[in-house]
């Protein structure tokens, strides 16, 4: 028998950074979790255990550090770039390079509502992701969010679905709605403000998922993505992944109290989950 | 051998609840985990299995729904009381009663800056917490907050510290100082703002965090709590625990550069901890 | 501008399973979280609101603890199967049925080593998993391992690899080699025992990374997915996800102390991670 | 107003260590987290920032690496009393040392049934625990396991419990009885075989969880509790912290089936919490 080594890759994983932007006024902090992954020639490493077209995984690290020591860091998009970059350039055996960032985001603790130069809190629950693939014909440069959990109270109905011997959901037209927006989006060519592009569409993310009159969260998923793609010329497509977390109205029927939607039991599993991706004609 | 039942409790845990309240012109909405536990005269459910005293644990879930819709909720602290009331008075066989909270916290999408009147989205990392503990005497209320993280790049040193033969360390003027910020206090009896003087103690601590000319993380957590205690007379006592959350100064001494500051490694584990109770003489 | 919807889907995930068999002798259970997933003519739901071709997420978790009552579970592979096959059967609009299981293993209490009929213990941190994508014009049948955490003391080496400006790892002869292994792997068509399978496989995967004379991870990983396929006939590819989990030699010499590989830090952070496919030629 | 430093305690915690025995014929490991903890005269480290009497966190972090080479690892509680008689020993301001451990276990890897001499696969999802707190008057040795999951499918009953108002369970002469164990011993003084007595107390804590005819959780937990304190003479106390890890019989009658027993829907939340002590009289 014949074995065949089909798609492969290797690189390190969980590499972290704190990078520090010591300004006169103030100082800037970027905190990154970064994946480095490789593709190219790599067949006799597996095959015959030969190294010698290896650059270890501690050496990807390394780099790391040192690159974000020779560079400023003013988005994770950039960062990824540079990391790219160095990395084909040296690297003759990798066909591709992708570099994965994970971002945790501070925002500036503000006494007294005036931002402290040096001393931050955590933003919130989501994180902001870029990753870069890049190869010797060009990169792709994408970016998004993950875990941006949402909830409104009203302006959502789900009704005139299918029924089967299995069905006993009832329709409902005011129903509690709630996701874990996960939105990765692509840019195209060109000179990108990453920070307000990413700033703009999650606010468009938020404002529509709080404006749409929902029939089902499919419909309000692709009017999100529409209203990303109307306002952000720079995005070619966006990917949504959004669970329907839901939050069942509790049955008070053998309390003998009514439940005008008020009490609501919340649940992790089992949800919903609405995939999609959106681009231009 | 005569083997003795010491102390023992039981109840219900993680029982999660979303209470929407439909105002005229906005909706509030409080999303809750709850633990309740009982202490009390159950000695023979564990020697003979007799069930004759257990109010099923089942019937404490069902109970928070029920009583979520009979009362408004207007802070965790308040619910929790009236929880513990309920059971207290219901339950002779019971002589203590602790309701445990964990609340999520949401913040108003605010579209062109306005806030929507039913639409939210998470609010942070850190969870605020309430207890009360309460018997036929009288209750104790405790409240919190969890997982609160702050950095900060500057106004922290910490030198003139012990050596012995297994310390590396290097005394250090200007690091990096992080942690989760856990603080547990205790309200004095009276007539208490619950959700006013749990916004004025998170802000306290931060600021003070931010402000604070540190020698130490003992230091730290010392002045913080002293903030509290000073600036808020309803609060006996205050206990904080927080890890040193350290980022390492990246060495890239190997590769002929400096690193003044600029360049750190975040790191979870291993961490320092301290923790301390601080209260009124 | 005009918008296009791309792949898209939607379904049920972490709907949770206990299926018990009541057998004379003994009872067996198995335990499962599925997801479930379809792709077909969903454009109006998106583009439009219109929910006339949505089966609820709400039905599909309903089918099956209905299906679990109508037919027995023998392997997660096979119930999977019966899913795809009635959820192809009743909805002409779906093109795509994928069921995804992961299995929690559970192994008999053996007092005096003789197996308990009724009462379990949680078998290992490792899962067991399946996926049955299913069209009109056929079903792939996959199943897995993942977590099986695995590690050797000795048989490891790390040398003669790619040196560069920023490399500072020695070449190890005998280092620590211990990962997470992940296993995907296609079954061909026909008749399968999948759980005399499952087993054979996750031996051979043990015990060839126990025997190997590491040169590589990526060596260690092609034998372990050669073995495979060399003794399992029905196995058409495997995929193998493998992280490098770094056990650090501790640096003993500011003590003024050797290490002769005795004392290690583990570290989960960062890591390498090496994927790979293999397949019959 | 004048604030009082009440109790407070500073450490190390999540201190990772594998301790490898290279033996002629097989190499023995242990893998273990430890968190280290002083208490003692640290009132002006608060109050003033004074470090004099601080032994940095990180010196505590070496030490566990050089006492693991200095001394071989035959338990986790053998290894705790090292460090705890090392630093009450150097540390004349430290009044009490306490050093928690997890252990993660690992068993052999046994091709054809041989174990393999160097090669190990995870154990199971239940940790092992030792704490040793101590004083210049003695110490205590606890230990402990976590995370043990058992479920039965029989001999469990809950009936004849209070009714109220909110009161809608059943009685159920035969459920599924589910927990994850957490026990936690105290040993009498005098020489213990600690790693035999922690395989004694797992076993008999499982087989006395399968064997009994449970009329409640709180019986099944006093029955293995009891069955510790009389089999091993060598514990002082134990205290069982058991969650009823709660399979909900799925109810199929909307689809005109039955359920004998058969289809049980997991939960994670909200489940039952029982915890108690037993000591000897």
């Amino acid at each position: 028998m014949t074995i065949r080594l089909g798609q492969n890759n290797y690189g390190k994983s969980r590499v972290r950074l704190l990078r520090v932007s010591r300004g006169k006024d103030q100082h800037e902090i970027h905190e990154l979790t970064l994946a480095i992954r490789f593709e190219g020639d790599f067949e006799t490493a597996h095959t015959r255990g030969d190294n010698s077209k290896i650059l270890p995984t501690d050496t990807m690290k390394n780099t790391v550090y040192a690159l974000a020591r020779k560079n400023p860091v003013d988005s994770a998009e950039q960062f990824c770039g540079v990391l790219t970059d160095h990395f084909l350039g040296g690297n003759p055996q990798a066909q591709s390079v992708r570099v994965h960032c994970v971002e945790q985001l501070w925002t500036r603790i503000a006494p007294g509502g005036k931002p402290d130069p040096h001393a931050f809190v955590r933003a919130g629950e989501e994180r902001r992701t870029a990753v870069v693939t890049a190869t010797r014909a060009g990169a792709a440069i994408q970016a998004g969010v993950r875990n941006l959990i949402a909830l409104k109270t009203t302006k959502s109905a789900f009704e005139g679905f299918i029924r089967d011997p299995y069905t006993t959901l009832k329709e409902d037209r005011n129903r509690i709605l709630s996701t874990a927006i996960r939105a990765d989006w692509l840019y195209a060519a060109g000179k990108i403000d990453f920070n307000g592009a990413w700033e703009g569409i999650r606010r468009t993310l938020l404002e529509t998922f709080a404006a749409h009159q929902s029939l089902s969260l499919q419909q309000t998923l692709y009017d999100m993505g529409e209203a990303v793609l109307e306002q952000f010329d720079s995005i070619r497509e966006i990917r949504l992944s959004m669970p329907n977390k839901h939050y069942n109205l509790a049955d008070l029927s053998p309390f003998g109290m009514t439940n005008p939607g008020e009490v609501f039991i919340p649940t992790d599993e089992p949800h919903g989950l609405i995939e999609a991706t959106l681009r231009r004609a």
